[in-house]
Parts: C-alpha cells; structure tokens; sequence
C-alpha cells in the first residue's frame, strides 16, 4: 500500500432514489471497491438530500435506502474497509449546513451552474423547493464533516465541489483557523456507460439501464431490446462498432479481447447479425452479474445483517462529524459550556 | 391555576446580541415571569439565529448568551418554572429545518415581509446571508420543536407566525399526520417602551436604552439626558406629558398613581421643571431595578450556577425536541431502523 495513498480520506455515496444500474457499476462501485484498499473510504447513502426534491415521497427514499445498501454490499463494498452510513443519521451534517449558509449570499446560491440545470432538467419552474437550493451547502457539510480530501464526482458535479472549496476558504479565513480541508475532484476515467437506447447515460428517468438487481431474464430481454446501428437492417451490410452500446458493453464487461475483436471486425465488414453479438453479450453480462445478484439475495434474506452494516456504519461516521463538529464549534466560540469560554 | 391555561405551550426567546433592557422587560419579560405560572414555557437564547446575521463576530453571541441568562435569572424568570435553553445545543432544530425547508418554495423565502424589511434596514443589499434568508423556517422549526401553541411576538413578527403555521399545514397534509402543532401569536398589550431619546422603540443601535445591568451612576445619568417636551423650555411653562417618555416611564415602573397624577398635572400647568420630575423618575427605577441588579450580581458571582441551569434547561428542552424529532421521522417514514420498516 503506497503510503501518500493511505493518506486520501474519501466520501463518496449515491441518493436513494432507485437501485443501482451498470451505469453504477461503471462510473463509481467498481472504483469505491479498488479505493477501499487504499484510502480511507465514506459512502453515504443521501436520503436527506433525496428528499429535497422528494419531500411528497419519503416511501420511496426508504425503499430504496435498502436497496442501494443491498447493491453496495452485492458488488463488493466491504463494511469492514468501507464506512457505510445514512446520512440523516448525522446530526452533525444538518447543524454544519445552517452555520456554513450564513457564509456565502443567497445570490451566489442562486448561480450554482450544477442547480440551474437541475431545475429546468427537474422541471421545477417557479417552484423550486427552498432545500433544493441549498443542497450545495449540505453537500459541503457532508464533504468537510469527513474532512474528506478526495470526491469522486462527474464533469457536471464540479461547481459542488467549488463551492465546497469556497466554504473551507471563507470558514477558515473568518474563524481564523485551518478546521476544514479542502476537497479535490475524482474525475473517473470511464465516467460514463450508455444507456441501452444508445443514449449519452443510463437513467432511470430514461428507461435505458440494466440494474444490478435485474434477473437473468430481465437482462436477456433488455440486452436483445438494445438499440444497435440504425443502418445495420440486413445480415450482410457492414455496421458500425463506435457508438453501439452492445459493443461498448462487450469492451466493459467482456474478458476475452481476442474473441470481441474479432467479432467487430466480423461487424463492420458485414455478415454478423445483431442477434448473434447480442446473445454473446448476454453471456457476458449473465456470467458478471450472476455473482453480484446471488450475494444481493443472501443479503436479501437477511436484512438484519444489512440494518447492523448500516447502524454501525452510521455510528463509526458519526464519530468522525461529531468531531469535525466539534472543532468547527470551537473555531467559532460557541462552545460555551467549556468552563473556560463561560465569563461575564 | 386555570385549567385551560394549562394547556398551553409558549415558546418564547431572545437573539443574544445584547443584554436586555427596559423595553425587553416590558415588552416580554415581565410577561414571562407571569407565564411561568400558568403555562408550560420554554425560553430559548437563540445564538444559531443570531449567527445568521452575525457569522462574523461569533464572539458576540457568546458573550451576550451569559448577559441574557444573566438578566432572564435576575428579573426572576425560574428555571424551575421555564425551561431556559440555548438553541444551538438542540440539534433536532436544523435537522426539522432541513425537512421543512422542502416543503416551501424558494420563492416563498424571498417574499417574507418581515425579512424584506430586515434586509433593508440591515443594509445586506446584494449580500443577503443565505442562512437569513432561511431564518423563518429555522423559527419554524423552533416554534414545532416545542409544540407551542401560544408564541408571544411583536406585531411585526406576525408573518413568521403565518409561514410557521404554513409549514405545520404543509407538513401534516403531505404526510397525513397531525403531527406539528399551529401555533398562535400572543401580541402583548404594552408591546414597546419609549427609548430615552423619545424614539418608538428602546434599541442598542439607537444607543437610547437602560440596561438591567446598567449601575446605578449609569441609570441616573441616562434619566437626567432623557428627552422631554422640548417646547418646555423654562420651569413656568405648561409641558406636556403625552410623548414624553420621562413620564410613560413613570406611569410604567412608579407604583405611587396618587403622586404621578399630580406630577403630571403640575407638569401641564407649568411650574414644575424636567430636573425634578427626572430625579423622581430615578428614585422610581433605581427602586425597580436595584433588586434586580442584586440577583444579577448574585448570579454573575457564581457563573457555574449559571451554566448549570443552562445546560439543564437545554437537556430537558431536548426531551421534547428530541421528541417532536422522532414523531416528525416517523410521519415521514424515515425511522428505517424501526424493524418494522426494513424491508425489500
């Protein structure tokens, strides 16, 4: 274990607002399992902030709080390298936010380029709930409560992270002490898997993903469904390998590179039909999630074993807020009942 | 003891960002004093609100957090009868505030009249704090923490009281329980004390107050400046007693009614100069406030005492915060760790 490595404190995690999909799998799990080995690692499963734009239905942030923790502990996010935790079990989390709001301006809220597009893709109009504004701000609580220095996100979550950075400067400038650390952007090589309609992503929204939890006959349906080259109507016409998911699938998921090779070449000089690679694929994807869905089920039928990872994951996070709290409270002075600070 | 006075909850306070004076006492201590008698009160000191706009001079709130347990103790607010407690050691408050901020719009926030007219004469401008702006439904939170359901406030406070009421109808239509309580707004009769300058109002920034605290040097030098009829001009002609506050003072803190009636009617009639009715008023507010300057000295010696009632009064406060807590998650159904709820 290289020693700069042990040094990285990360906080990583997903709202609970559906389960997780390849797209997933991808874009973080894969890597949260390669970075449990060497840094110490947070994910946070953010039912709060899945409410701020989910306020009308909780019963869906609780369902799926469970079904994330079962796709979390399916993949190989270890409970024992991996602090597991609910983020609404921080109280610290909720009292950072209030104190980190009174530093920054209502307008510069209102500039966050991550929200402005969040709210014409969300569809809010005029009626952006007061909490989804502000959630740069909790994100920056859960950020610095951790004293996470790394955060995997996507290009488009970066402002978070700037604005993140933006609280450490002005909290440790104004209360004169260097509490909070700065956070850097993980930017994840291979960000992003296509949907199966061929589209940019998956998204639950879309309609396009595989989840982790699918069945066997649920994948061999969407697979054979795939979106593929439009232009490849015959057997015999040559097709297009870039930009068919079947193929950038079979790149991800496949293990043997000499057999997809030759099947593109096949591909793109005509005579290999769609089924045929589909079916290969299939393989593929049944043989990489097969695993995956029986340690789920295990799980599954054990859900007390899930509710302790997540109680003793949460408890483990909370001695780390409450200490950041701590400190954020003494930098500030408001840790009156240190006799100490007690004087009239 | 009325029985029906009994069931009433009062959640009342004050923002420590100075000790009290003559116009607190009677505007809302001398209320509370009363109350503690018949109702169930609670006091809050409400540094995190006072934070809100002080973020920058922590130190502040902290220092007046004392002054203000100082001067509730002296005028004889009993922390056997009301719970007096510090805000910012209540965490379910900024977690409540979390979740109501969900439920009202951004918008809503930006059109509170009460907060437009602070923004103004706070001179914010373009800087507004975004934890200001927020600060009704922080109050929100308070105010349903406690299930008070009777919240003395000023008349220019009553649109905080509507967006509180506002949430508990939101909150308990949306998650089908009738969890949060309406709170009613009890305007007391004498809302506001002259300052000594004859201004509306008794305010630190308008330097026109008497502290509880004041010494007695101070108290007789802040009466001999007080302002007067300024046509009064020589000690035989006739002064007016309307809008002069040497004499709503008198009518306020004298108990001698026979005196002051004859006062005031020599006082029209001319003949009587403002040195003597002015050393009159000494007499009386030395009188009223030498007892409580005594109990605030005892206080002030044993600060221990002080922080004991304090740290008390906040943990009792937290049984029922904690309380409201757990029946506004379960409403929610975001209690996942009650068995019952874990399932997939």
């Amino acid at each position: 274990m290289d020693q700069q490595e042990k040094t990285k404190t990360i906080l990583t995690g997903d709202r609970p607002t559906g389960p997780l999909h390849l797209g997933h799998y991808v874009g973080s799990l894969q890597n949260r399992v390669k970075l449990q080995e060497t840094a110490t690692q947070f994910v946070m499963i953010a039912d709060a902030q899945a409410l701020t734009d989910h306020a009308k239905e909780p019963e869906k942030v609780r369902e799926n709080l469970i079904q994330v923790a079962l796709d979390y502990l399916a993949v190989g996010i270890d409970p024992e390298k991996t602090t597991i935790c609910v983020q609404s079990y921080l109280p610290e989390l909720f009292e950072l936010t209030a104190y980190y709001l009174n530093l920054i301006t209502w307008n510069r809220l209102k500039h966050n380029p991550t929200v402005k597009v969040e709210i014409t893709q969300k569809g809010f109009g005029d009626s952006v709930p007061a909490g989804f504004m502000v959630y740069p701000v909790s994100q920056a609580a859960d950020i610095t409560a951790f004293k996470a220095n790394l955060v995997p996100v996507g290009e488009d979550q970066l402002p978070m992270i700037e604005q993140t950075n933006e609280i450490v400067r002005h909290f440790n400038k104004t209360y004169k002490k260097e509490v909070l650390v700065r956070a850097q952007a993980l930017v994840p090589k291979m960000a992003r898997l296509p949907g199966t309609d061929g589209g940019m992503k998956m998204s639950k929204t879309l309609g396009n993903c595989i989840y982790l939890s699918d069945s066997s006959d649920v994948i061999q349906k969407k697979v054979m469904k795939m979106y593929t080259d439009p232009n490849h109507l015959r057997v015999e016409d040559p097709g297009r390998v870039e930009g068919n998911p079947v193929f950038t699938y079979l790149d991800v998921f496949g293990s043997d590179e000499e057999k997809i090779a030759e099947l593109k070449a096949h591909y793109q000089r005509g005579g290999l039909g769609d089924v045929v690679v589909k079916r290969y694929l299939n393989e593929v994807l049944q043989e990489f999630l097969e695993p995956i869905r029986v340690r789920r089920e295990e799980y599954a039928n054990n859900l007390d074993a899930v509710r302790e990872v997540l109680q003793k994951g949460t408890e483990r996070a909370r001695r780390t807020t409450a200490k950041t709290l701590s400190d954020v409270r003494s930098a500030m002075g408001i840790n009156y009942f240190d006799p100490a600070l007690l004087s009239s």
